[in-house]
């Protein structure tokens, strides 16, 4: 038995999400039918990041143990000659095999991404939101400084989540801008469902001028998901990459 | 009557191409569909590049005479609002009635994408051609520079074109290189039929040194389409924009 770990890129596009669903077409699905395939007995995939219906990845980290005997780079070849055009392993390596993507991924970053501007981008339609109004870069930037650190995210928590505690600590929480795209990154140890998609929504509500960058941290501390604006189109979405301790993992 | 120019982007995937063909989607029909409509009689739409099947634009440039009430902006406006999510107005202007987008085109500048590396991109895969062997990009460079100036493009022409001469001008012809990331791209007055996709093949024949610069030479001096590589997938090309003469077209 081996363990292996793979950095993922994915169009969420036409995926019901990361996690397995039956009768759905997931990620992890499709990599479990070709990986159960290839090593002739059933595979067993564990994801950093459980991404929603329609949101991207450009580094997903995926762990699984196998009795394979390809080593890494044979196996992303072969991996990326089976898999359908909509997902892609960057890169393949072997781990120890107590390794597990998901419990020790120590953080996370996703981006949100956005077009400003007075028309939409028919070739970005799929990743970046276009947003048709004029937004204050500056303001929004202030209030996603509010954001750093370590919070109850409850305000930014789908309702219906089953996290036993809405505590997570954010290290990264910025806006990249170039021309008409804005990029939102944000990092933290992890993340509550929708988490992402509700603070951006909230701070384009600060970008238009109805909420100012305090009644944006007065919603943070509020911990009521009622305050908070509603939750932004996944196509804007994308995992990033997943950080780990240690230089190898 | 008032004569009215587009700058247009579109997602070439789901297109038949720019030109109207019975039955078929195209951005020709499409516009023309929808311009009608907002005028309330039929409206002829001229392009300047006419792109084929799967690929795409991202400055197309059209022009149409109709009787609109409507100023350039609430015209680009209510386009945007009526258009399919993979076509889009970005710049619309008045012009003088005698204005023709395709006939007063000066020129016309193509880019072709490719991914070069070890693994495909699920989020580039509509618009960007996966290379997964080593290329010489510093051959592939040199042989372009063969392509500058006036010549007889029949190696480079589809056998079935119908163009009464194949000699055309090419201004322009560099590779643009970003990490794995490579764009050929490339000036003329005009193009053949799948000019730029047979180009670009021949070129990555060079880069996998298949084919010498020189070799690449002999081929466009061979005047025979038989001589050259084959027409490379639509999906990696783009129309990114035209030149017209004087500063207000």
């Amino acid at each position: 038995m081996r363990n292996f770990k793979l950095t993922l890129e994915y169009d969420g596009t036409h995926f019901h999400g990361w996690q397995v669903q039956p009768g759905l077409r997931t990620v992890q699905g499709t990599l479990e039918e070709v990986l159960t395939r290839m090593a002739g007995s059933r595979v067993a995939v564990k994801g950093a990041g459980r991404t929603d219906a329609g949101v991207h990845a450009l580094g997903q980290v995926a762990s699984f143990r196998a009795a394979l005997r390809l080593d890494p780079p044979r196996l992303q070849r072969a991996l990326n000659a089976t898999l359908p055009p909509d997902v892609a392993v960057r890169t393949a390596a072997e781990v120890p095999l107590e390794f597990d993507a998901q419990r020790d991924a120590k953080g996370r970053t996703y981006r949100y991404s956005l077009l400003l501007g007075t028309h939409p981008s028919p070739l970005e339609r799929h990743c970046r939101l276009f947003v048709p109004y004029p937004v204050d870069q500056e303001a929004m930037g202030r209030a996603a400084g509010h954001l750093r650190g370590e919070h109850d995210f409850t305000s930014f928590c789908a309702v219906q989540a089953s996290a036993p505690t809405r505590t997570r600590t954010v290290t990264e929480a910025r806006f990249v801008v170039e021309g008409p795209r804005t990029d939102f990154i944000i990092s933290a140890d992890a993340f509550l469902q929708h988490m992402v998609r509700i603070i951006a929504g909230t701070l384009l509500e600060v970008g238009r001028g109805r909420l100012t960058p305090d009644g944006f941290r007065a919603i943070l501390e509020a911990r009521r998901r009622s305050r908070a604006a509603r939750t932004l189109d996944p196509r804007g979405l994308c995992l990033m990459g997943v950080q780990y301790e240690g230089a190898t993992l």
